[in-house]
């Protein structure tokens, strides 16, 4: 039983596992922290605790992200996308969102090497 | 047959569709545009042809963003996160990224009003 708002619920357009892919992203810096995976409860969890809270599939259990590692992410904001497949998570990052310990989960892997002379954009 | 770099497909962790997420970011304001779907093919066309390229989920083929609107994305960088499942791709997207004709797919639907007194930083 989710405790999610039914008329957020009734917009929400999910996987065959009941899931919509949620986009992290710091809300000052606009860095692209991570993607995580929520399902209803959630983002109840999350619309209502402040926590950015995911459903891990590779576990299979509720994650509010931080809880062993300190590494919270606060609420500032989340947006649903044009067909409700999609959320858009602004937080405060509490140190690095990357479970390597980068701050962010790009961070390390750049498939497009800048053209000599031109700096990235990155 | 995919002429994706073997050395990147490697490292890609693909869905039972054999597709990865894409996350689209506005290079410069870091504006989050909308997410896509990319298999190896739609990859590599990202990458050589210097335009984001997709796989339509619901039209079963490729999609190289702005064929058909104009509104086409020159791609800056594109990483791929920890686990190898997930693109950061950051472009410039000429015109709205939203069929919609909003700059993003998530400018629409806001799912946390600020509360009183206490302005969103979106």
């Amino acid at each position: 039983m989710t405790t999610l708002d039914p008329d957020i619920a009734a917009r929400l357009k999910r996987t065959d596992d009941g899931l919509v892919a949620a986009v992290v992203q710091q809300h000052d810096t606009g860095e692209v922290l991570m993607l995580g995976w929520m399902d209803d409860e959630a983002l109840s969890r999350t619309l209502t605790t402040g926590r950015a809270t995911y459903w891990s599939r590779s576990r299979q259990e509720y994650w509010a992200k931080g809880d062993t590692s300190g590494h919270v992410q606060w609420v500032k904001e989340v947006r649903l996308d044009c067909d409700g497949d999609t959320l858009l998570v602004k937080v405060d990052q509490v140190g690095a969102a990357c479970h390597t310990g980068d701050r962010t989960c790009f961070d390390a892997d750049l498939l497009t090497p800048a053209p000599d002379g031109q700096p990235s954009d990155g």
